[in-house]
């Protein structure tokens, strides 16, 4: 089988290996797509070598179809088309309260542990999601990201008739607009890439640069002075930080999506005086992974709009090299049977 | 009757003016006991001139007795005891939605109008909440501050069972510890004056220093790894800040109690990582007002030593002087018929 690894430095190598037995609780999944995460090219970056044990196969956005079960799992079958939730929370204890997609000793599988990008990957079966047969596994690879989506709308008590301004229109950006629209909210969409901006209008959405127009007034002018109810921060700069607190309105709830590594500078005042909240908002629980199957599955969003390439898994590190050329491209999948 | 007016430049002057008549839709209060808050001290400083219209006479933690009724004022009787709730929303908008009390154009009353450190008070009867005929007049003048503690654990979501870590042991972190207690949580109290660590042992609470103790530690090990539920910032400084991302557990929510006049650097990689909540809090609603009278009427706290002085109206000059060379008293009460 034909496997990928990531060696430090910016190097993936594509490998030859034996096909691995599953464990007595494992499936072995042949592997159809594997979508490329900001987390992936972060990797490749060298920014996460503490916790990547090279070399290592990474990735965590997959479908793909069972092609051998382990003796101890049942409820799965050869030919099956599944998505895995990669999160192994076996090590989770009380202090973790049960919020076992965030626990303390939580194993990342993609980043911890060896990922989907190669082309067979045997997993623990409780990872799994079922997806119906017809399902087409290109989007199906997008059930990972649009996770965190859900979560994050979820989180945010978003209801219909809410406005919801999404700061950062990159893929989860986009996603979380989708999902945010779907829930029946009002969506405004802060970009300052005029690329990302005429892709979301494209994709019917009222995106703003803020470097041309005033967020604050636009989003004003827009609710009759309400402002924002919710606020997803998803670009992870500081402008979206200084804006966030000023585009929300009385009681606005602010979801932090972006993942930022240093102290950053926010406007408690705010928090007091219109009695924001700030809502911290990490990966998905097994309910947003059926929520987004469910969208996958209705594919009523243009999320066929979302993949903007597809490659084969043997041009990896063409892939990892022209992402850090294209900022504008979104979501490209590494189709991994080639 | 005698008054008192904040003149700028650090001046109160003690004046005599004619009682006036109630408006239709007022009732006169005579005042009884007036405590000074720390935002009457900013205003002593000088740092709300610009919201003070000068020459003003301030306050807003009062207690009395109605001693006149306007013509169109039901529900209330000369002789009843009162407090006021210093909120007047009048001028509440749609895009408030609801929150009124802390609508756009919100007038707080002792601040941006005429407050109580006079004998006698006109305030419209809708602030107006009334006690119990037994009710002791000086516990009473507590109410607006504790009310401020009710509301932040009512915010919080604070259980029975929880444990919550207040940062800040002045008089607003004793009431949220006492109000914390009262709801069956296991409070710690942060304070690094020593005198008001020693008084709030004294209250029977575990207080301890960040200066001697490494706090996170003190928590971890007295929650078996939980960490805070719940932590409430009521220090107003950078080193709270600072820990109050590390003390929090796993979806651990934060009371942001404190005002922060500057933007400050805020740890957002705990927030997405522990999926934390920061939960902007100000003043009051009518029902924490209500919960804080039944307290107050059941006086089963120890409130009577938060009062540590009451002196004199006529004293105010002097009072201020002495807050300002004293950080360890809790409230001072002005008597408003000396
Ligand atoms: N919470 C989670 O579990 C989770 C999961 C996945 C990704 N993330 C994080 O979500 C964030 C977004 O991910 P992504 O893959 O879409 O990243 P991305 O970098 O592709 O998207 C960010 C977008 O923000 C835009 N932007 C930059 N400055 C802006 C500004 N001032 N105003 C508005 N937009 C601006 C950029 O042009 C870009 O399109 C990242 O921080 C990522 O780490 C979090
Ligand atoms: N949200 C509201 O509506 C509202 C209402 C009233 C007051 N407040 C605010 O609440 C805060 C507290 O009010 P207060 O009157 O009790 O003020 P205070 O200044 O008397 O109390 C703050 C306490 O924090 C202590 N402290 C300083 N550094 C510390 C540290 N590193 N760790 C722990 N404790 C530390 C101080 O010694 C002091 O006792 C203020 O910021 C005030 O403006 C807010
Ligand atoms: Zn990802
Ligand atoms: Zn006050």
């Amino acid at each position: 089988m034909r496997a990928t690894v990531y060696e430090g430095n910016k190097t993936f190598k594509v490998i030859e290996k034996e096909i691995e037995q599953p464990g007595a609780n494992e499936v072995r999944i042949k592997v159809a797509y594997s979508g490329v995460c900001g987390t992936d090219v972060h990797i490749y970056h060298g920014m996460m070598d503490k916790r990547v044990a090279m070399p290592q196969t990474i990735g965590h956005e997959m479908s793909g179809t069972i092609d051998a079960v382990g003796a101890d799992v049942s409820g799965y079958v050869v030919g099956d088309k599944v998505v895995v939730r990669p999160l192994d929370d076996t090590k989770v204890k009380p202090s973790d309260k049960g919020f076992n997609h965030i626990c303390e000793e939580l194993n990342f599988i993609g980043i911890d542990s060896p990922g989907s990008m190669q082309q067979y990957w045997n997993v623990p079966a409780f990872v799994l999601h079922k997806l119906k047969e017809n399902t087409d596994l290109k989007l199906a690879a997008l059930i990972e990201p649009l996770s965190v989506a859900t979560h994050d709308v979820r989180l945010s008590g978003l209801v219909k008739g809410e406005t919801a301004v999404v700061l950062g229109g990159g893929p989860i950006g986009l996603l979380v607009a989708m999902v945010a629209k779907e829930v029946g909210a009002q969506v405004i969409i802060s970009e300052v890439n005029p690329v990302r901006i005429a892709k979301a209008k494209a994709l019917g959405f009222d995106a703003v640069s803020p470097i041309d127009v005033d967020l604050v007034d636009y989003v004003h002018g827009k609710t009759e002075g309400r402002k924002a109810d919710v606020v997803f921060e998803v670009a992870g700069v500081q402008p979206a930080l200084d804006v966030m607190t000023e585009v929300a309105g009385i009681r606005g709830r602010i979801v932090m999506v972006a993942i930022h590594g240093q102290k950053k500078e926010i406007d408690l005042f705010k928090f007091f005086w219109k009695e924001l909240k700030l809502i911290g908002a990490r990966v998905y629980e097994k309910e947003d992974y059926e929520k987004s199957i469910a969208l996958i599955t209705a594919n009523e969003l243009p999320f066929e709009e979302m993949i903007t390439d597809v490659q084969p898994l043997s041009n990896i590190q063409q892939v990892f090299e022209n992402i850090d050329k294209n900022p504008d491209g979104l979501k490209v999948l590494m189709d991994c049977q080639l």
